[in-house]
């Protein structure tokens, strides 16, 4: 159930008064108070610092009433010199500790704030300081645009988690896998053949795929939707480029590749294969492999993705595709990417994934309970993997869900869902049927806990719902 | 002349003494030991953080001796345990003091290294803390990928400058001004018309807009070189887009479009147009300008460009392109452009303007002196400008030198230079005679240093050398 504080003066949010004291902490670290007005405690860096929580960690009971509904950011909007709190979805006032009942659950977009609590918890060693002169050059001192440091630490956590083999392949880096997964297409685009390709997916698809293909391709490269009409068309005049998902966005399946053949050529989306959503059966090993930082660490905001690639000369086509886009990937990110992957390799990645698995497997039970008691709506069905990075056997916890409306007359799923205030996705984004709906499970905390309180007051009001 | 300091084990850069200091310092202040081991005295902040400099200033006179020939980073390799130095070109050794009198002088890629030492001058008031937390989500508050508070900052730069009228001006942030030029050309193309469009540029032109076009707008928009030859034709079946650059790079004159009309687009890059490089006449109004931080601060890595753009549609289409091709610019460079413009703006740009534009004039001075004494080598000729920022007449200082080879035998001047160890780029990549050649001027003042010293040997070999 939700928690619905009481607005007031008082309860500010803890996550305002953390970086409001950051803020002034790193004021009072770097600002200017000339040569000689050098003053600094360090009973002031325990109050001010990034160090404020080691004198006062709350406790778990503790900081779960604290929990802020909001947070500020050092390039937010100030407010009477401090930085203004933003809130989330379904809060505002001044501490974000208003809640708006009227509100619609946000369920909508993939933003992975379901990882933002880890790093809070993991604040101080997960900071990074850039100095104002830091890597102002083009390149690295090899004279490429890629952090040899972060190859390094990207290959390095590959081996941890088991969920792709990296040994003789090249690495490239791209302004998350969207940027990625069109150099992809760009690349793959008259490789064998002069004339056009065709991209396919099978349905339900990441809508991406088509618009970036139809966007920015539509000379090289026709979007053809589903390959299962390609399976038997052997004799195509031109390369046929599959995307395949794995896990699925939206339904959280493990895809496999429809197409094989010399002129088939795939591009295989692992956004999602990290140990918070899925088993990890086996390494991917694959032709052209696509992660992003965004659902492993939860940075979307960061803009970091990453590709390993066999053939040399596609991954050629690929890095002259990235070098003309943009000429690398800014140093700054790297620079945070870095210091993020240190963090979650110093224990092999053990208290990341855990704590995204329990986040992932908790948020599954609720909805699933939930939904239990709806004849309504049902729920994909993912079969259980072996997890070779937990060793065992595991329930997949994908990012979505991906709800089906089973009524006859709720042929618009999402319609129906948007009624009684949640947002999510139509099918129809995904080119699948708008009998169904994807809603977001990877959100914020406030996000989530929204959600299922909307979902418990529309299976309420259902005619027939089951009885616990 | 040239500075050649003897190999010591006890001539540790400058630099890499100062970020080694940096790093353990930020080790100390984030690093973790335990909650009880918190230990850190005010002398310690002194010692081994970013306030090093604080206590022991050199003075002007010291500092020029103790100049470092590399630098180290938190992001590069480590060794035995410190961050290993990276050495300009032309230096080696693990503390870079080892001078490698056989190598080139690099005068080739624009790298604006001119403006590290106005950053490390302001190490500490430039410096930003990113906690691990900082700005996870796809979007901003605002739900755009945009941070209001940068747009602010950069409005009220150009306010200051002078060099750009922002108001009912839509903005755009890129990957660097390599990605606007791109988003541009492909807003641009099949705008009024549904024939390929043409794109033009007057020769000498910088390659990139060439090479984007046809790399990715090959089937939209073909490029056609100068414009001259379209000065006239009237009755194209397409529209045409203009590159404008201002001033220009290679040879740093301030272009003006050469076509008008109904089917005329002009994309105007203004990379250059600031106060260390030009006189500022009057601020650019124009439909669609291009600036990037890259020459404004110095921060190419950092891959952070905008865009000024007056028409709706246009603005709509470019930021389609953006938000399918990554889906905004990293937040991570968005909050260190924000820093940074902090910074620049706190006392409008006087010290960094002065800074950029001292540097640049010393080092015309110095190349003008050098080449004076040739026959053979020529400079081209910018004519003074008004600047309405230092409020006088001044000498252009352009990024790069437009070298013309003047002897009949010398056809291609970029061989020359490199048979003389100075790199640099022949005129056929701009598109020019190969009598020319680009030797960047932005570069660090090691770069710098070697290549007057080089320039200097090539003249003192000519026959007939002007005697001073």
């Amino acid at each position: 159930m939700m928690a619905r504080p009481e607005g007031s003066i008082f309860k500010l949010c803890f996550l305002c008064s953390l970086i409001a004291n950051l803020f002034f902490g790193v004021n009072l670290y770097l600002g200017r108070r000339g040569v000689g007005g050098w003053k600094w405690s360090s009973d002031e860096v325990n109050v001010q610092g990034l160090s404020w929580r080691r004198r006062r960690r709350p406790s778990r009971r503790r900081r779960g009433s604290a929990r802020a509904h909001g947070r500020a950011f050092l390039d937010g909007a100030v407010a009477d010199g401090r930085p203004a709190c933003e809130c989330n979805t379904c809060y505002g006032g001044p501490d974000c500790s208003l809640f708006l009942p009227s509100c619609s659950a946000n369920a909508d977009g993939g933003d992975p704030l379901f990882l933002e609590p880890f790093w809070k918890q993991h604040a101080e060693s997960s900071a990074v300081v850039v100095a104002g002169w830091h890597r102002m050059s083009y390149s690295f001192s090899d004279q490429t645009t890629l952090s040899q440091e972060l190859e390094s630490l990207l290959r390095k956590l590959h081996s941890q988690v088991g969920n792709a083999i990296t040994d003789d392949k090249y690495i490239l880096f791209g302004a998350g896998s969207t940027q990625l997964l069109n150099a992809a297409v760009h690349a793959l685009s008259h490789l064998n053949s002069s004339f056009p390709a065709s991209a396919v997916a099978s349905i339900p698809y990441y809508a991406l795929y088509q618009m970036q293909t139809e966007f920015f391709d539509s000379a090289d490269c026709s979007f053809q939707g589903d390959p299962a009409r390609w399976k038997n068309a052997t004799n195509t005049t031109g390369d046929i480029i599959e995307f395949v998902t794995a896990p699925n966005n939206p339904n959280g399946q493990l895809n496999e590749a429809i197409l094989h053949g010399p002129n088939v050529k795939t591009i295989h989306d692992r956004a999602y294969y990290w140990p918070h959503f899925t088993g990890i059966p086996s390494p991917a090993d694959e032709d052209l492999t696509i992660f992003t930082i965004s659902k492993l660490t939860g940075h979307a905001g960061s803009r970091f993705g990453w590709a390993f690639i066999r053939n040399e000369e596609v991954y050629q086509r690929m890095n002259m595709y990235l070098q003309l886009n943009m000429m690398g990937v800014s140093r700054d990110t790297q620079l945070r990417a870095m210091k993020l992957l240190k963090v979650i390799i110093e224990d092999g990645g053990r208290e990341i994934f855990e704590f995204g698995y329990k986040t992932m497997t908790k948020r599954w039970d609720r909805l699933r309970k939930t939904l239990s008691m709806s004849n309504r709506f049902s729920l994909q069905k993912v079969p259980p993997e072996n997890c070779t990075y937990f060793q065992k056997v595991r329930e997949p916890t994908p990012a979505y869900a991906w709800v089906k409306c089973e009524r006859e007359e709720d042929k618009n799923c999402i319609e129906i869902l948007n009624a009684a205030k949640i947002l999510g996705r139509g099918g129809s984004i995904f080119h699948d049927d708008d009998r169904y709906a994807r809603l977001s499970l990877i959100r914020s905390d406030d996000d989530f806990d929204m959600l299922i309180s909307r979902l418990e007051s529309l299976v309420a009001k259902e005619d027939g719902a089951k009885i616990m």
